[in-house]
């Protein structure tokens, strides 16, 4: 079966043996394998390295492996009260139509197992090219264990390419007997969802040193605000004389039961300028909040909702102490709470792991993307709008050391309308590289994740984000901002050896939007409002979305000059003009992933024809 | 061989015995084939009823037939004087660079045939997939016969997708042996192209009746004018008393030596309220012409450089003479001399073939497409830019008959900078049925088509025109007009019964082509003219053509409302509002066309794999 299973598109090249190949395995699929072998000794675990609940009670455990030579996952589901069978799968945001399934079904007398597909209206349909290969089954005291692999990109027009980035795992179970796949009934299921980064990188955890210790950077005793968006400003100390360390790991301390609660959290480092500074918690833009906290913008760590632990490489630290830096440290908790819980109380916050023997490198992140600004705005009823963020060739230019930086790891953040987020590394008008993609992002899932690959960047290139959006379910515009219901496009970059610059990012330039307010009002004839006292949501939400502003808006950002925010922290810039800036400008694009589907074979071998014709021309 | 060839892409549902005959195949393909059968008897003539010359000299001659159940096309190219090989193939509008070939070479001892492709740079390589399946090859006294056939859709992503309109055929002459097809030089070749139109219809001629008359309607001894373009204008008059009469077959009639000055012709019968008309030939636009010509605009027949004889359907006739219709017809040329020919004497006309026995429907012929008028404009530097004229449902109900019209024949029209052009039958919002396509239209092969299948318009359909041009050979704005550098977007669909209905085109609404004026002025700084004696002409070409300018040109076509011509002639309008008329909705597209190719074979047949799990839930 394996053998069969290891070259699932064999068309491309046909070469002899291949072809004499296929044509026993398919003789052996019809005609030989009729039970599947019930393997007699359990796989090991670390066959299996990733692993995680498919259901909220634990009854489906999915673990799974990667191999990138074989550009195969091979799953290992262990089903612990196996009632009539179990379909599972992914599609491209959880939901069970158009979704690519493995099915496993019984008669009642007798059990199946099959590739299927689900259409827009959620019936089931037989594959016509059996993708999800059954490898093995096995009955335990736990529980059934199935054993399948799936090519990450197959030939069949039915079934999910497995990208990098965020994967929707469905699930249900078949709780009676069905006489065949099509009398499924999807919408009767008991089921659900799972996110998972499927295509996990290859990369090992570093070995952490003895002398690690760590410290709890936690807001004690917060009530959380019954409001739906409240960012939380809790100050801690280093003690006094702490020596410069590297932090190498650090992860979130979540109160138990607010897991729904704590949306993110990041540590600060306040300015070494300031001696001092008060103590306080309680929400950041409360006017009892000292303006000093405002100089404490310094990312030490940044976690948010479905992000694990987070590992340094092991040639890089994130320095924090010692002569030249602060004592002084602020957490900032965004809670988001919309069904208003009041008197809910939070003690959460990050645990810091780190050591004295310093590591090669000091660590960075880096904010890519777009500025926090009501200017970049989504227009309501869209299912696919693009805002795009540029860190820019003169920014780079300034900011990075000329050997370049490392980026290791990188966090994807939008609020609820983020659909996709991709980073793209441009140089002289040439994209280069995906630096990180998520083609099915959600918001809920927002991991920090180490790269497949570490990316150079050098003085001079350009980091390119685009985020799609999709606000089919809102009324009005959706503008910039911190609330959840505002947007964000943000790519947090980890890199090495940190720099001065903070952020790297864009916004169009408000004068041009400006100008987009004006000129549409004049087009749809309607009062024309230029009073300065109305704000630019308040402008946004006025404007009547028909197709022709939609597309100007569409057309302003991908027209007008932005305004760089080029940053050594969110209060200083560099030195340096960055406004009306002219966008990068792109020549030459990588090309979209799509399913690489090898074309079907010809009638005839690649080689050509001898003719017999005498000689040409006697 | 044959038999190989049949599947070219058997792979999406692989049955046993297919994969066992691909076997076999592949076997044969290898070890057997090393000299290809030549043939004893010649093919009969029936076999190939479409031929064409491929070179000036007529030293490559093409026939052709075409399969629609096979979806193939089996070629017979016959070689009157070969030398080392040739190259014969198809590509987008004739390059010789991402080509797809045929190609028979001799290294001065054997000699090859192979399907190859060229990449961008001309470079010749082998297809990975053998779609040109040479079938025979034949000597004979007058040259040398190969046989070979071509699906119309292959699974090689190099090959071109034979499709219904023009198709740009490429030929070269190997004149020196070459060691392999790698080392051809493409750009050293004698070659050239031939534009055909390779899926004829399955269509065969209607019997001409025995009582069959002809007429020419020529314009006798004009001197074409020295200018590049000249639209003439010609009075002829039928008989006094001539009674009612069918056209049923027109030709043209073009004077030797002109045929690359003829650009089209059209005979318009004149109006019947006027009793006489005067004698005049001239320039259409002469301040001399009177100005009672502009009441003959009732089309008669219609042709244009590169279209044959055309012939009614079986049941249908134009209808020309008898009471109610004028005795007086104007013939207009359109001269295209752009290298300025002086004193050049033309007679060229149509001869129109006709019969006094009445078929059971009178016929006609309609305009669809966009009113020629400077504000549809496109930018300048477009490589595909789209512009869209709307025949609506409101024109449609008030001018078309219950029982609808069916159109038989269309002939597209654009100037030089046409690409493109598609008409579609929308019905409540749905896109239908293709009337006529074109994706490799050329101005210089602007046939008129009989089209594979009847389309039936009925009351409240709508028809939608696209064109795409390109234009970045120019540096200024190319308008909507008459002259051979301002373009038309035109579909003269021909259909039976006739009705009143002989325009129905559409335009941007003027007022809102003048915001658009005033709005990418003033967003652009630019100094504001709204000076009405600035032309709409003028206006495009002082547009800096930046990239918002040219999106929201776009955003303006795609959403302003139109002004409708749904007109009895082009001067007389069906009574109602057509002013500022809403552009017809879409909410459902026909999907574009693509090559059909199946998906490779997975490992696994499509049929559940029985498990022995023994019974579930015991």
């Amino acid at each position: 079966m394996q053998n069969s299973g290891s070259k699932p598109c064999s068309c491309p090249s046909l070469k002899l043996r291949e072809v004499a190949s296929m044509y026993f395995t398919m003789v052996a699929a019809f005609l030989v394998i009729l039970v599947v072998a019930l393997q007699g000794s359990a796989p090991r675990q670390s066959d299996f390295p990733y692993k995680v609940p498919l259901d909220p009670q634990g009854l489906l455990e999915l673990s799974w492996n990667v191999s990138y030579p074989e550009q195969a996952v091979h799953f290992q589901l262990l089903i612990r009260e196996l009632q009539f069978g179990l379909l599972f799968g992914m599609s491209d945001r959880g939901e069970f139509e158009n979704a690519d399934l493995a099915v496993l079904w019984s008669d009642g007398h007798n059990s199946y197992f099959g590739d299927a597909w689900s259409d827009a209206k959620g019936q089931l349909h037989m594959d016509s090219q059996q993708d999800y290969q059954l490898l093995g089954a096995r009955r335990a005291p736990e529980g059934l264990y199935l054993l399948f692999r799936r090519a990450f990109s197959t030939c069949d027009p039915k079934d999910y390419l497995i990208e990098d980035g965020t994967v929707h795992l469905i699930y249900g179970i078949l709780e009676k007997p069905v006489r065949s796949l099509q009398a499924i009934n999807i919408s009767a299921l008991h089921g659900g969802l799972q996110r998972v980064q499927l295509l996990k990188p290859n990369i090992s955890i570093p070995q952490l040193p003895s002398d690690m210790k760590t410290m709890e950077i936690t807001a004690p005793d917060v009530v959380i605000p019954s409001q739906e968006t409240t960012y939380w400003c809790y100050m801690a100390e280093l003690p006094e004389g702490f020596p410069k360390h590297h932090i190498i790991m650090y992860e979130p301390v979540v109160t138990a039961g607010n897991e729904a609660l704590v949306h993110h959290m990041e540590v600060f480092q306040c300015a070494a300028q300031f001696d001092s500074f008060p103590h306080y918690s309680g929400p950041c833009d409360s006017k009892m909040k000292p303006d000093r906290l405002n100089y404490c913008r310094h990312v030490l760590a940044a976690w948010a909702m479905g992000a694990q632990a987070f590992y340094y490489p092991e040639e890089a630290g994130l320095a924090f102490g010692g002569p030249g830096s602060s004592r002084y440290l602020r957490l900032e908790i965004h809670y988001h709470n919309p069904l208003v819980f009041k008197g809910r109380r939070d003690s959460s916050g990050i645990r810091l792991y780190y050591t004295a023997t310093l590591r090669p490198y000091d660590a960075g992140i880096m904010e890519l993307g777009l500025v926090y600004t009501p200017v970049m705005a989504i227009p309501p009823g869209e299912d696919n709008f693009i805002l795009t963020g540029y860190c820019t060739d003169k920014c780079t230019q300034l900011a990075l050391p000329a050997a370049g930086i490392r980026i290791f790891a990188s966090q994807l953040h939008t609020h609820l309308a983020g659909r996709k987020v991709v980073t793209v590394l441009s140089r002289e008008g040439r994209e280069r590289q995906v630096v990180n993609a998520d083609r099915h992002y959600s918001p809920h899932f927002q991991e920090i994740r180490m790269l497949k690959e570490v990316v150079a960047v050098f003085p001079g290139d350009e980091l390119i984000t685009t985020c799609t959006y999709n606000t089919e379910d809102r009324s009005r515009a959706t503008v910039g901002g911190f609330g959840i219901l505002e947007e964000m496009c943000v790519n947090y970059v980890h890199y090495y050896p940190q720099t001065q610059l903070e952020l790297c990012k864009s916004a169009v330039d408000p004068g041009y939007l400006h100008r987009y307010f004006n000129l549409v009002n004049r087009f749809n004839d309607e009062e024309i409002c230029m009073c300065p006292q109305v704000s630019v949501p308040q402008q946004f939400y006025s404007i009547p979305w028909n197709t022709f502003n939609r597309d100007v808006l569409k057309s302003l950002y991908s027209f007008a000059p932005i305004s760089m925010h080029c940053n050594k922290s969110s209060a200083v810039r560099f030195p340096g003009e960055w406004e009306k800036q002219p966008l990068p400008s792109i020549t030459e694009r990588l090309r979209e992933p799509g399913p690489r589907c090898p074309p079907a074979p010809g009638a005839q071998p690649a080689a050509p024809v001898p003719l017999n014709l005498g000689r040409l021309r006697r």
